[in-house]
């Protein structure tokens, strides 16, 4: 198939550019370095250091013959957009290409506007130019789980069958999004369910967990080759903070708690995950939802857990929790539809733990501690 | 109290503005003129004509003693908007401030994208301000009836007691869309409530059905004091539009078969509840959202209802449905709580409609009647 990967150049859009492109697909990438961006602006940077984009591409054809096409620039510009989908006629396009981080929508108004602004329009003007160009192109996008918050009731994938005084239908599942950015993302499902209705466009939902781990089979093949591995408040997720914190002896900071349940995936899953949902699209006019999540865990469950699994003393240190967040809830997530087109997760281990000391131990030079200080705070922006 | 009319030149801002003034409220409006912009760019102009706001501000100063304060900018300025509130200092906002038509977010990518721009950025910025300035001043905040779609359940009022694998939550009633404006305003209601959420703002979100009529008490002092009446296929709401084709001897356009049910209001009650709402704030902290219609008809009733009291012939044509619709479908709303606040509806009368003949007559001069014809279809875009 072709593929196109928007977002291509981060965390999980490289490795997931990669993988698609090894198990034999043509792979184009878009992005516009807008994640670079964002640690230039917050002075943060990837423990594992990165390359740039070029030299990741030329390594990848010098070690595998395969060539990814790559496409510099910005979905608001609609233009871009549309250029692009043109030139490159992709059977699919997996979206990536979107502001990730909650406590970055939550800096201040500028931020949050930033954050709604570039994810949603950005999404509608892909929507507008597969409608245009090509209605038959498969689009995979990427959510959150964090869109659904902690409701008390089971989460199912994306629909609910509903009854209500006697009577019944299917509908989008109500969600309690716990930030902007989140909001973002429930703004794009609501557009893209409406598109594939009326234009009759074929889409996938990933509503993904938190992702942990750093390495790919493919990523691996060459240090050039590495993703990111972020540890900072901001982008950082919460198992990688972690594991760094254990490896240069600072206490692992658990927000309040630590009572919140997220679910998580091995970022192994994640490019698997991918692969598919594109091999398997989605039908004309289905606007289908998967909760990409391999299994569930407490906050303080996952800061036990590397604590136990780390050789040395570790502490665990209870901050106030500058979200605004159930601190004990019911939590239980239906995630059925990706196992049944044949993902066989990596369930978090020891081992994958162990690998990750590892990296973080080579690297544990180039960590800055005041980075993981969380300093976003929900109840008072920073002040316009 | 003090209140801000945000879109106050508006169809509804300015009838509403008068009519807070009248009660005794200290009101003052806000506006970028972009709903007479969208005349210009459309080449339609109100059936009645509409003097300037600074003509109509003169006036009832000049009538009634009473003063209303203006701010010509535009929320999506948050410069601008931070400024008005620190200003003016309102206990309550009412936010008519948004592109309010359905055909027109549908053009093309472009107005799409500029209603979602426009409605969600404009509105993000308002409770920032709101936040950051005072967070007491209650935001009402108009929506749409049309946002619900039509469900095959019971439409509660915003939120939904729901019963799932023997577990409960109250949560947001779900949604399902028709247009991108619609979209606009469920991306508005989950931003809202958001808000409250986490600022313990208070928000009343008016989900209002169709609006009919022209005229309230306030603006018939002086025909200085009129406000917009639309008949085009854009702006126009359906009964308005109805009218016009009676008397100028055209036949009632409706779309498809005209079985789509809707909840209509008469514009005297849209100032009623905008007044109530104020009057009775929601709490801190609360998200409460009101179902703004008093009655519910199919579309096709309402053609009828209008060929039945017009004193001469009237036929009805049947058009292809440029929309994408349910054509038959149920139809219930719960709509009380304004009515627990003391709203008495008005509904829909001969009396009503006779008048609307009247307003008509005196202007059927000015019809253009191809812009009554839909140009804009839901299934095929304008071209980039």
């Amino acid at each position: 198939m072709r593929i196109m990967v928007l977002g291509g150049d981060g965390y999980l859009g490289w490795p997931t550019a990669l993988h698609l492109s090894l198990a034999g697909h043509e792979v184009a990438l878009l992005d516009n370095f807008a994640r670079r961006g964002y640690d230039n602006e917050l002075g943060i940077e990837s423990l594992v250091p990165i390359t740039t984009l070029r030299t990741r591409i030329d390594t990848w054809r010098e070690l595998t013959g395969r060539r990814i096409g790559c496409y510099i620039g910005d979905l608001c510009d609609a233009q871009f957009t549309y250029a692009t989908l043109a030139d490159f006629e992709p059977d699919a396009v997996v979206h990536f290409a979107e502001q990730r981080a909650a406590p970055y929508s939550m800096i201040d108004r500028k931020h949050a506007v930033y954050t709604q602004q570039n994810n949603v329009i950005g999404t509608l003007n892909l929507l507008y130019a597969i409608a245009e160009l090509n209605r038959d192109i498969h689009l995979v996008k990427l959510g959150t789980m964090g869109a659904y918050g902690t409701p008390n009731i089971d989460i199912e994938e994306g629909w609910l069958e509903l009854e209500h005084n006697g009577r019944r239908d299917r509908m989008l599942f109500p969600k309690r999004p716990g930030s902007f950015y989140h909001l973002s993302k429930v703004h794009d499902s609501y557009n893209i369910e409406f598109a594939c209705r009326i234009w009759d466009l074929r889409a996938t939902d990933l509503n993904q967990g938190v992702v942990y781990g750093q390495q790919t089979p493919e990523t691996t093949m060459d240090e050039r080759l590495a993703t990111r591995f972020d540890y900072d408040a901001v982008f950082g997720t919460v198992l990688n903070r972690f594991i760094i914190q254990a490896v240069i002896g600072q206490p692992l900071t658990v927000y309040g708690g630590g009572g919140q349940v997220r679910g998580i995936i091995d970022i192994r899953d994640t490019v698997r995950c991918i692969q598919l949902a594109c091999e398997n699209p989605a039908n004309r006019g289905e606007f289908r939802v998967f909760n990409q999540m391999t299994e569930q865990l407490s906050v303080l469950d996952i800061a036990e857990t590397v604590a136990r699994v780390f050789p040395g003393d570790v502490t665990i240190e209870h901050l106030e929790n500058p979200r605004i967040e159930a601190p004990e809830h019911y939590y239980n997530v239906t995630h059925t539809k990706l196992v049944d087109l044949g993902l066989e997760p990596h369930l978090l281990s020891d081992t994958l733990i162990e690998s990750l000391f590892d990296i973080t131990k080579q690297y544990a030079h180039r960590v800055r501690a005041e980075a993981m200080f969380p300093t976003v705070n929900w109840r008072n922006p920073s002040q316009h």
